[in-house]
This record gives structure tokens, C-alpha cells and sequence, in this order.
């Protein structure tokens, strides 16, 4: 199996989108050939001369919202390029390509859903909707998972969907320098990650912690351990409970 | 009082950031006058020739920690041109700039919050971690206020950062072309936003709902209400309770 993950994302700002990708650990992830990222832009996949992508609502109400067509031909274009079945609903078998589709209304995104995708070796879509929302037929029609990136509203899907992203590539084996990093912090324990110092050791008139100087594994590991809790305890107690 | 908002970021990778600052909707904002976006490159404030900005951390473990004094010195100069007092602790006084560092461990950002950032005229600065984290003497020395995007692990602190942004600045007056969107739409009520149709009538055999045609205003609501209803029931029931 190739072991190179796929993530697409369908989106009417193509540049931006792979600014972020092109930068920073999803740029090495990369160039280590562990990932690919696929940008295509919604707006050629539109109507007409004008490539049009969007209309008015029926029945009334403001805004504008993303027509079916140019979503349907470029899910179907995307599904094309990976060479996944056009027609992806055998019963009971999993579609052999992810679709999600971010908004506030969909299942909130959790660490522990950001474990299970890298896990998962299917190639991710994400459909990044814009204006009011997507004509409710696309997502009736095709097996969409809706997923929330946080309980609040963005005018488009393009940062949630990044979210997503590097939450899931940087738990692929390889892509972090420290291949302990994710195991060590939070949410994969039951706590928060501790507080960290390096040089100098006295800024501002504030002393790194001695027990961080003193080389005894043992202390540290308590003193990073008591503070990690007392953090929990203070912002998010329920985390502990 | 002006009433053009100001946001800074402080960042790594200054680039991605502007690409998202200057596109759909915070572009629009800034050519509007509505808000205002600086960018300052950590970098740029780094130790020495190498302008370095992260060394190990003190009684080990993995991954580099961002150092003290290039945030230290980004954070002076940022509340200089904002023209912020740089000693800003008189007793009881609110800050007159906003400090903000996106982290898992942070309170968890939500609609409300959107709204009441909305509403408080201060400028804000988001400081992007990167690598394993910051400095704590940076958290305890400045009044900063630790905000998480959701229950996920990122590798930085961009993706959240754009994503408060834009959830503030599509609220603030003008922003949005139907300056009543934001009071109709998920969270701002009591459950989510109801199904959206556009054009075409029939899709791939899927028809718009016949009372979306009908024009009666009063069935509309009704069904749209009913709609809303049923999905938050079947997606997040705890927010009907």
C-alpha cells in the first residue's frame, strides 16, 4: 500500500489554502513524501461562461449559497483523480474516500478523532463551503461527515479544514523530529502538558524553577507533573474528573 | 474613538498568515476601513546574527521551546506602535491591549466569545506558538490570556489565531453584506441553522422542498424551524437542553 497520505480540499480560495500547506511541518511532511495535499478550486468547476458558484436561497432569507452542480463535478473529478469508485455505496462497506464537510453544526473535532484518521489509510476530501452554506442536496446525496472544528461560526471551511489537517499529519509516524512528542502531551494523557522554560535561566528577574537544574529525573518528573495538574485543576477541571 | 479594529499577529511564517488576512472577507474588511491587520515576523526579533528563537527546553525532554526574549521584545514593540503603555499593571484596570495565546490548554473559544471581542473596541494580538511551546516566564510576566480553538493539537498557533480572527471581524458592523446573518445562525439561537436549497429545482433526482416554493412566509418558518430542530436533536442534542 502507498504509504504517502492524500488530503484534498475543495475551495474558492485555492491561494491561501496552499500558502498554509506549502509552510511549516505540512511543508516537511512533504517534502519527506509522507503527505500530498491536492487544492482544487471550486470556481472551475462553476456554471456557464462566469463559472458561477453560487445563488440565492429559496424561500427567502440573506446570503448566498454554494449551487450543487459545481460541488457535485468536483467531488466527482476528485474521486476520478484518486481513482475512487464513482459510485461508492456498496451496503455496509465504508466509502473508500473520507468526505468531510466543516461546519459548527457538524460533530465536534477531538484529539481522539485526530488519532483515528492517521490511523486510517483512506485519503480525506475536504469540502470547504463559503457564503451562507452548501445546497442541503450535496450533502444528502454523497456520504459526507460533518465535523466542527469548535463551537463557533467562520465565514468559510478553509480554516477548519487546515486545522483538521495538521492535527491528523503531524500524528503520522515520521513527520515530527520527536517520534514521542504526540504520546507525551495534551489529551493523550488525562492532563494538560506541563510548563516549559530554556535559556536564559533568569529573564526579567524570573528564575527558571531550580528543580529544572538539578538533574534529578526523578524530581522533575514530579515537579512537571504536580504543575501540569494544578494547570488542569485551574482552566478545565472536567478534564480530570 | 477610531473604529477601525486592530489585530497583530506575532508569527514564524508571517506569509500563510497574510495570504488568509488578505483574502474573502478580512480582505473585504480592510478595504472597508473596518479593520486593520499587522503581522510581526519573530523572527525579526530573534538572539543575536542567527536571529535564533527557540533552544531545548531545561530538564529535558523533546522538541524546542520558543525563548523568552524575542517574544519579549515583539510584545514591546507591538504595544509601541499600538501606542499601549508598555507598563500596563495599574491595579484593577483592564489592559488596554488584548493578549491572546492560542493553545489546547487555553479556555475554549466559542460563539459568545466572538461576540463579546466584537463589541470591546482594544486591539488584539495573538502571539503564535510553535515547536513544544513558550517560555512560561513570558505567560507569567505579561497579562496574557490562554485561549484554546478546540480540543485538538495543532503544530502552531496560526490556524487558531485566523480562526478568532474571523470569527470576531465577521461580526463587527458592516462586515457581512445581510448585517442580519450573524444573529440568525448557529449559536446565536438556541440550535443550529436550518437546511439551505438554491437553484437548480431538481438535483440528480432531488427535488427542493415543495414548501420552499410555496411563498407562504408562515409555512416557511415553521419548516425551516422544525428542521433546524430535528438536526440539532440528532447531531448535538445537548445544546436543546
Amino acid at each position: 500500500m502507498d504509504s504517502c497520505r492524500t488530503f484534498v480540499v475543495i475551495t474558492l480560495f485555492p491561494e491561501p489554502v496552499l500558502g498554509m500547506l506549502n509552510s511549516s511541518i505540512l511543508k516537511k511532511a512533504q517534502d519527506k513524501g509522507l503527505v500530498r495535499f491536492i487544492v482544487l478550486n471550486l470556481r472551475d468547476f462553476g456554471n456557464g461562461r462566469y463559472r458561477s458558484t453560487d445563488d440565492y436561497p429559496y424561500g427567502g432569507g440573506g446570503g448566498m449559497i454554494l449551487r450543487p452542480e459545481p460541488v457535485f463535478r468536483a467531488l466527482q473529478f476528485a474521486r476520478k483523480i484518486l481513482d475512487v469508485p464513482l459510485e461508492d455505496t456498496q451496503k455496509g462497506a465504508p466509502p473508500s474516500l473520507r468526505i468531510v464537510y466543516p461546519t459548527p453544526q457538524g460533530q465536534v473535532f477531538h484529539q481522539k478523532d485526530a488519532w483515528a484518521w492517521s490511523l486510517d489509510p483512506r485519503p480525506i476530501l475536504f469540502l470547504a463551503g463559503h457564503y451562507e452554506g452548501i445546497d442541503e442536496r450535496i450533502l444528502l446525496g454523497n456520504p459526507i461527515e460533518e465535523w466542527s472544528a469548535g463551537d463557533y461560526v467562520l465565514t468559510g471551511g478553509e480554516l477548519p479544514s487546515l486545522s483538521m489537517i495538521d492535527a491528523v499529519v503531524r500524528l503520522l509516524p515520521g513527520v515530527l523530529s520527536d517520534p514521542q512528542a504526540p504520546q507525551k502531551e495534551t489529551f493523550s494523557g488525562e492532563m494538560f502538558d506541563y510548563p516549559q522554560y530554556t535559556r536564559p535561566p533568569v529573564f526579567e528577574g524570573m528564575e527558571v524553577p531550580e528543580v529544572l537544574l538539578s538533574g534529578n529525573h526523578a524530581r522533575i518528573v514530579q515537579f512537571r507533573r504536580e504543575k501540569a495538574r494544578e494547570k488542569t485543576l485551574r482552566v478545565r477541571p472536567e478534564l480530570l474528573e
